[in-house]
């Protein structure tokens, strides 16, 4: 069965999780999933010997689901420290349920072979458990899920969690955490606090106790059944592993200027204005740009959304941005920021980006600069799949927020090496075509035809504008037409749109 | 049937609620109470413009609940705002679930005999409404809930409400809302903030339209659909009426300084205790003898709780209090204190007190000093019914500080005018004598014989110590016995406990 951006999705999966028919199709009013809650009695203690004992008391047993945070992201020694555990203890077949994987948590192989886990949901797969799963080694795909459509699935119920592992910068005995104090501060909890209060079970695993009562509280004692300390849940510099600085590379910053000049020349440029930036070299450089303007032109920003590095900190300190809007911090001048500026706020993954919440704040959001590994020319974004095929990207907030905003960029080099970025067919549709509304290459942009408001707008736009087939043309005459990727017949990961159906399958190479 | 406390429950409610058979025995393991949530898509708008507009919007009709909170206590204008519309609006037969009702809602005498409200929960009843209910005016029973009782019977679905109408302080377009910003703040929303997360639909009333993103938040947009502006939803100076200040009645300076004897001598008075006290001259007197203590002593508390008054702003300014944690302010220093000082800390009535929760801040409470309109020699105490047996209190965190904290202290006269305050039996039983481990009086103090470690602990107490049934003796002996309270047969309200039992009824009169 085809969906709605022309992808093939096995019977199976088309029944159990629906056809993706676009991004309002399946926006519907449901009831909230609940959790099952073992009240705490005044006499009752929640501070545990050991995370051994902790999972005891859970009562976690095969076949449940679990799940972790990604805040530390490569810093990480949560997930691999209490799956460790749960196999010595011989629990098999569970379903693990972190809002991202990283790297770090390569460990993950191994109990993947041993049938401690068996199923995964996650906004992404990186290096070697991204490649060892397009290999093949589970039997049931992987479910990628966005950061909106995460939240909106643990909301629904589709994922419920059994028992959730959250590593807390600090907690005191009775669970109340927050990521701004402690040894390894990762500011902001925005994806923990999801789990923390639809789980029916929560284990806070800290190396931070702090006396009675913790503020402030990002995740409540009343969401928190047991506390564990442990000697260290991360690695504070592995928090900020792979943030970037401001680049010198010309390609890049050629991209930024045009990004920046589209969003300074849009309809939304002005007082009170909102946007959203990713992490990337060019990204960055975008915000540089876009200071300069926003100086120049006498315009503060309402908020900035996002993930938040420490150039949104410098707007919000300039007084150019009047509040940042925080979910997941990727630097540690950001999650400082959040702990000592009283405009710098936090808010969780449901209100940043569900689609199912009643409005998150990406509705309200007017600008989003994206990245991209693959675009084809019918505006398709893949940010899963490299170019062999192998699950190596992260869906992220990346279809959520481009299909939430007011004008949507997605930021590009026409190519990477000797690989066009700009296809005629992407590998993977993580983000629709109907999302995005202009691509931004350092060649010049494409909007959107179905955005024919931006392209009236844009018009006098002293940048230069082509279409999709000719930015890919221009892609193909540099580098040759890359070879079809040989998958295999397996499918190894579902590709859910942000609304739970499916927008794409990634097979086994 | 007899209940725990002696008092004969009638089987139908009984069977309806269960008898109250102890603190404890009604504390198990459930599903939570979960919402149906309509999406708010990207390009909707939540601001409407009127609150008619609202009501129809929300979809609300005959037989269904509302709900309001009563954080601008004698100053409120949204319950009689929003009743007098849907009553011009032809709904009838609903039920009203506010946190408390005060003096200023007595046209609800007029929607009651109407038909409009059929049914209501609150933590009490005032003045002429009180009245009205223990007249008879309604067919069904009030149902008396603590605060603790009411987050649990949300929590639980034992209220359900479809339709919340949240008076807001400020608030932006999109719902974002907090009470310490606006024309009529009242600092901590910790009422209102349950009805949120919980109500199907939520409309918030404000006067005071914020640019978005509003924040601090307390009620975030996730939780409301639809917001409505109007001139004014509160008098500030309503907000702190009844707020009372330092006594210099020496009868409630004497107990005052057998309450901060109790306290300062006891197992709990050292560094990082906490304590609540209440709100009344007696009160506020303790706090101040707790403070000169706590500076004689180089002691400071970890944290203060509960409904907040100026006196505790003081004490946390002063660095003899840490933190304060704040379900709701009495006046309007605490409301802007909440606003400035990051150790003065919003929580929601769940948090607070709900004995169904994943242990709330009660449980952490080492010390809770109480009132009340009547103790009997059982420690049974009655904070809800007058001598003429008329309703006219209101249950609050009474039955919940005391069953939860370490200490409890209830503090109050032996009679109050030619009125007896010990008394052999109560007439209404609001909190077990179970819970209650100190009364305190201005001719000396009571221990419960259930607490033996604190009777051996206090055998040096330089305070007189006594009975309960001497106590008793010496208010009969300078008043009479109160005359038997001529009660009707009908049932106008029921007693519930924290746990959702049936802990005693009122009868008409």
């Amino acid at each position: 069965m085809k969906n709605n951006v022309g992808k093939e999705i096995p019977d199976n999966y088309a029944e159990q999780y629906g056809l993706f028919k676009g991004e309002l199709a399946n926006i519907q009013e449901y009831k909230e999933s609940s959790r099952t809650i073992i009240p705490v009695r005044p006499r009752d203690t929640k501070l545990l010997g050991s995370l051994k004992e902790a999972i005891e008391k859970t009562g976690l047993k095969d076949g449940m689901t679990i799940s972790f945070h990604h805040h530390f992201r490569e810093g990480d020694f949560v997930m691999n420290m209490v799956l460790k555990e749960i196999a010595a203890m011989g629990i098999k077949n569970l379903s693990i349920a972190p809002s991202s994987i990283a790297n770090v948590h390569e460990p993950l192989i191994d109990h993947i072979k041993n049938g401690v886990v068996t199923n995964i949901t996650s906004s992404g797969l990186r290096d070697k458990v991204g490649a060892a799963i397009s290999e093949g080694i589970m039997e049931n795909p992987v479910v990628i899920r966005s950061h909106g459509g995460r939240a909106r699935a643990i909301a629904t119920g589709d994922i419920h969690i059994d028992v959730a592992f959250l590593g807390a910068p600090s907690s005191d005995a009775y669970g109340n955490v927050n990521g701004i104090k402690g040894k390894a501060t990762c500011g902001s909890l925005g994806y923990a606090m999801i789990d923390a209060k639809y789980a029916d079970q929560v284990v806070v695993i800290t190396d931070s106790l702090m006396p009675y009562p913790n503020t402030p509280i990002s995740i409540p004692q009343t969401d928190v059944d047991f506390v564990v300390e442990v000697d260290a849940i991360g690695d504070p510099d592995g928090i900020a592993k792979g943030a970037t600085r401001f680049t010198k590379n010309p390609k890049e910053l050629l991209i930024a200027e045009y990004a920046a000049k589209v969003i300074t020349h849009s309809p939304y440029y002005k007082n009170g204005f909102s946007f959203q930036t990713g992490t990337g070299g060019a990204a960055l450089a975008v915000s540089r740009f876009l200071k300069e303007a926003m100086i120049k032109d006498g315009i503060t920003a309402s908020f900035a959304l996002g993930g938040i590095t420490n150039a949104m900190v410098e707007l919000l300190e300039e007084g150019l941005v009047e509040k940042i809007i925080d979910v997941q911090d990727f630097d540690h001048p950001s999650a400082v920021s959040l702990g000592k500026n009283e405009n710098h706020y936090e808010i969780d993954a449901n209100m940043y980006a569900s689609p199912l919440s009643k409005g998150s704040v990406i509705n309200q959001l007017d600008t989003a600069i994206l990245s991209a590994l693959e675009i084809d020319t019918n505006f398709n974004v893949n940010v899963i799949t490299g170019s062999d095929g192998v699950i190596r990207g992260a869906s992220g907030g990346h279809s959520d927020t481009s299909a939430a905003c007011k004008m949507s960029l997605v930021i590009a080099p026409l190519i990477r090496g000797r690989i066009p970025t700009i296809v005629e067919e992407v590998n993977t549709v993580v983000t629709p075509g109907s999302s995005i509304d202009v691509v931004v290459t350092e060649v010049g942009i494409a909007i959107n035809p179905e955005r024919q408001d931006l392209v009236e707008h844009f018009k006098a736009l002293d940048v230069p504008q082509l279409t999709m087939k000719e930015l890919q043309e221009k892609a193909y005459s540099i580098v040759d037409k890359p070879d079809a990727i040989k998958y295999g017949d397996k499918v190894v990961a579902l590709i859910e749109y942000r609304d739970g159906s499916i927008i794409d399958v990634v097979r086994n190479v």
